[in-house]
């Protein structure tokens, strides 16, 4: 039990610390010492890159991805092929596929996933601006890159109706092993997918690329 | 392995986020994730409050507690002994000695313990101090409340020698059984205190007090 610290400017430090997620105020109270002990300017370059940020950073009017612009740096890259658009749930799965370096096309940020559960319904993501995407941008492809969840395949699947009478094509991630486990700990059910989307061997095939 | 944010405000808050102990880059790009979702006021109070108490929080001229002011509230409460000092190895450890709400004298942070491989020695920490306190403040009592580890005894001892030929009573906390844990499971030297140090079982005793 922390009680009393003495001191209004700590207290409020550490009870907006321990406004984060996962951090409780046992930790938000060592963060808050830690940043005492340290340089002045480390604590104000802290305070003020999350001023900063917040500030700042608003959402891309075409993807919904984190920008500095009215167009974030994915979509107004002319490299990139402007037809194919991976649907994400939120701006980390964005990072998470471009380090993967496998899509060169654009993104649409859903920002979440239908969960009647947590009250979220398809009216509170931008599916009606993917819909509008479609038509518009003319896309070829549409990549719906969800979490294999529950949520994710309800995700996928009210998609998939909403686009089905649209000239686009829709494709979503395989699901099979991952590279690297143990056939013996894969559980049954991605074991079983993977065993009916199985791939034809080729001697030009390399398993791990 | 996260590589790029395409946002400069988002990489500097999760690097400077990531300075933290204990938070690694993918807890702050959570975290300024979080920020970014929740209202802007919120994420501008976190970054004041720690601005606001690195720049104004000092420490108490007397005990070296963190303080608002030349003496700490703790120092300035008239309603304490001043007579009777803990010494403590940092700040946390006083809120934490005050949540027992069982020492009712003043305080003496140290700023650690002595640790030749962490290269602290006594000269790093507020020893000096304590002794003139004892002199000046005329102290009646000093309790040792350091940790039980080898850094907290050689301290306790460093701290117990050179106090011996002043007039002023050196107690230490009491090691023996954790209150709830089972006999079982307490470690042999820990058992081994404990015997060593057993308390005459008196009628008037309550045991958990």
């Amino acid at each position: 039990m922390i009680q009393s610290f003495n001191s209004s400017l700590l207290e409020n430090a550490v009870g907006e610390l321990s406004k984060l997620p996962g951090i409780g105020r046992k930790t938000a109270l060592r963060l808050a010492l830690h940043l005492l002990r340290r340089d002045e300017n480390e604590a104000v370059a802290l305070g003020e890159s999350i001023i900063n940020m917040r500030r700042n950073i608003c959402y891309c009017s075409r993807c919904h991805n984190i920008s500095e612009q009215e167009l974030c740096p994915i979509c107004s890259d002319t490299r990139r092929d402007p037809a194919v658009v991976c649907v994400v749930e939120n701006v980390k799965d964005v990072i998470t596929v471009e380090a993967t370096r496998q899509h060169s096309g654009l993104y649409h940020v859903l920002g979440g996933v239908i969960s009647p559960l947590d009250g979220i319904s398809p009216a509170d993501l931008e599916i009606d601006s993917l819909v509008r995407r479609v038509t518009e941008e003319n896309l070829r492809e549409v990549i719906l890159a969800l979490s294999p969840t529950i949520e994710g395949d309800t995700t996928n699947f009210y998609i998939y109706r909403k686009l089905a009478d649209l000239p686009v094509q829709v494709t979503m991630l395989a699901r099979g092993l991952s590279i690297g486990n143990e056939l013996e700990y894969t559980d049954e059910l991605t074991l079983g997918k993977s065993i009916q989307n199985r791939i034809l061997f080729s001697s030009t095939f390399h398993p791990n690329e």
